[in-house]
């Protein structure tokens, strides 16, 4: 019979993970399909932005010294040159005046009634950037506004950090009722991951097997099948194929979780079948690597705040205990049925969660604790 | 010659978009579609869940009376009932024990060292929830624990509410070195909208007209030409073919922005060309009739902060002004160049922004302040 689990620190889990996943090689991508990508090298400019003295607004291009002592009382005719928003500034001239401060004169000559200055209104060559300056820093999850800016720069292509293609290897017994597939490909793709496949490996040890000896994967995440079972394969699977690293892990929900990789190198991750397990093993190790392959924050993707215990939260000592809680509408928060009573429901439930490290047996009514947020959501109109 | 714009008050533009711009209908959508749409309808439990008492964890199920009594030194014998994690309990049994609590015997027969109560390590038939129980509201961003435990609670579809279409109408004079169209749908997709198409009608009236008269989509995105300009079609071809109700908003940047419908009732928006202020044009208002049409939450998707502002913030009266920040190690603000300088360099280079209101000049040296805060990134390992 396989003996219990002695699990270790979550601690340790996780530093497993930091040292053993490391960030994918950088690949060659069209502007186009750059949004939410990271960037794998720092781009400098190339050349002056903008490249030419350009109008700011629309108007008409002057020579600034021709203009001075203009004024309602002392139109001045000046040649007619209109000028858009962003067109280059014409020879021979280095201001814009607005239009609702000159009209263009049937005799087709603009009547001034303001003095500009040299510049006015003009967006001078290299003001945004001089050959050299930084426009976005290696390791920048690239947002629509870098977007735009690096194609307003001239570029075409960027190199980023290469996507990690996940495979997921699903080992209960009906793959069709399955929520752990769907969740975690959602996971995946939240945390910047393709998810190649989802293999429906069954309780079948040595389908298992060939799933995980299978190449073409930056991560192999193995769900079910993780606890001390007779029907249980994948840490057995995974000790033959390559290295259990570890398996047990100190935390709740997720304590059959397991860690370790192929005899390619491959990092697996062994992920409990059990919903809530199966999520919050994920979010602690499983996206951590996938976001360390793909240059991501490796932190947890929430953001987070703290906020003081309405009443007291109770986990027990030597787990680190997820505990779902509600936010009042005092920015207090409440703890919610645990996951063990109610499963995912907690999650669905909850506001976000706080994360009891393992040396606590939980927090005292009052105290300040760090929540990790849910993103919410609400029906307009 | 066209006047100079009259901006309306930022409130004024958002108040429009809030009283013209209203959800989509819903429409049914299989489970693995469902990630980051948002329920329309609220879902309650049809059955008990679990729909039977199952396993907590993997052992044997025994009739718990049958235990009572036994331990170490008088281990009991119970008949051979494996059970996994989930399973069902059978007939006849009531109770789990742990594997590492029990063992075979060669004889077929199990040897229990623990006395077990009724329920124990089984998950209570309606525990989790009975039939009524609300399972997720109408609103609901579902993100993957929401589909996991809808998949669980045995769905196979849920109404979401529908995509918003857009349609990106350009009115640059070069559509290939464009920013702004590629800028602007990463930003709708962001926003749960879909991109119908991106039409490049160029600095032509008629195409403008056209591309506005052509249905099929939900709201229509005008970018450029927003301008006073004798070459700024924007405006005067929303007032042909339907309804300018807004032209200039006293914001920058962003000030040629305009909102109106066109004679089908679709609501169009007017964006500046200049990056800067089309993206904070779309901000403000586009992006907030998208997430409205999808049934979002309308606010900015931004996480926000009140933090203390280490130096002045300068801006101008009358002018809701958008000025990007940096935040410090130690949490305080610091403006950086405004975006009338250096363009999108200025949300590139900034953590986040502030929305100065329109009656303020700024804030002072030490003053709390709401920064809107861009998601960041690093490069692991």
């Amino acid at each position: 019979m396989t003996p219990g689990l002695l699990p270790l620190s979550l601690h340790v889990a996780i530093s497993w993970v930091d040292q053993t996943v490391s960030r994918l090689p950088a690949e060659l991508a069209p502007m186009s399909s750059i949004c939410r990508r990271v960037l794998a090298e720092s781009i400098c400019a190339t050349h002056p932005i903008p490249v030419a003295d350009r109008a700011l607004l629309d108007g008409f291009a002057v020579d600034a010294s021709a203009t001075i002592g203009a004024g309602s009382y002392n139109p001045l005719l000046l040649p007619l040159r209109t000028i858009a928003a962003g067109d280059t500034i014409p020879p021979g001239t280095d201001a814009v005046i607005a239009l609702d401060l000159a009209q263009i004169l049937p005799s087709g000559v603009v009547e001034c009634i303001e003095t500009v200055l040299p510049s006015q209104n003009v967006e001078m060559r290299g003001c945004v950037a001089i050959p050299g300056t930084l426009l976005a820093s290696a390791g920048t999850l690239l947002l629509p506004a870098h977007m735009a800016m690096l194609i307003s720069a001239g570029l075409g292509s960027v190199m980023v950090v290469r996507q990690p293609v996940v495979r997921i290897v699903l080992t209960s017994d009906n793959s069709v009722t399955d929520s752990d597939g769907p969740m975690c490909r959602a996971l995946v793709e939240r945390d910047g991951g393709l998810v190649a496949n989802i293999l429906a490996a069954g309780r079948n040890r040595q389908a298992i097997t060939d799933a995980l000896a299978t190449e073409g994967a930056d991560v192999v995440l193995v769900i079910g099948g993780t606890g001390p079972g007779a029907c249980d394969h994948a840490a057995a699977a995974l000790a033959e194929i390559g290295n259990l690293a570890i398996h047990g892990v100190a935390l709740r929900p997720g304590e059959t979780a397991g860690l370790g990789h192929t005899n390619n190198a491959t990092p697996v991750i062994l992920l409990p079948g059990s919903p809530a397990a199966c999520l919050f093993a994920y979010e602690m190790l499983g996206g951590r690597a996938i976001r360390r392959l793909g240059g991501r924050d490796p932190a947890l993707p929430f953001r987070s705040r703290v906020l003081c215990a309405a009443r007291k939260i109770v986990s027990a000592i030597g787990m680190t205990e997820i505990c779902p809680v509600h936010v009042t509408t005092s920015d207090a928060i409440e703890p919610l049925p645990p996951f063990s009573e109610i499963g995912l429901m907690a999650a669905v439930a909850a506001d976000g969660f706080v994360i009891v490290p393992e040396e606590r047996e939980g927090y005292p009514q009052g105290a300040a604790v760090t929540v990790y947020l849910y993103e919410g959501s609400c029906i307009g109109g």
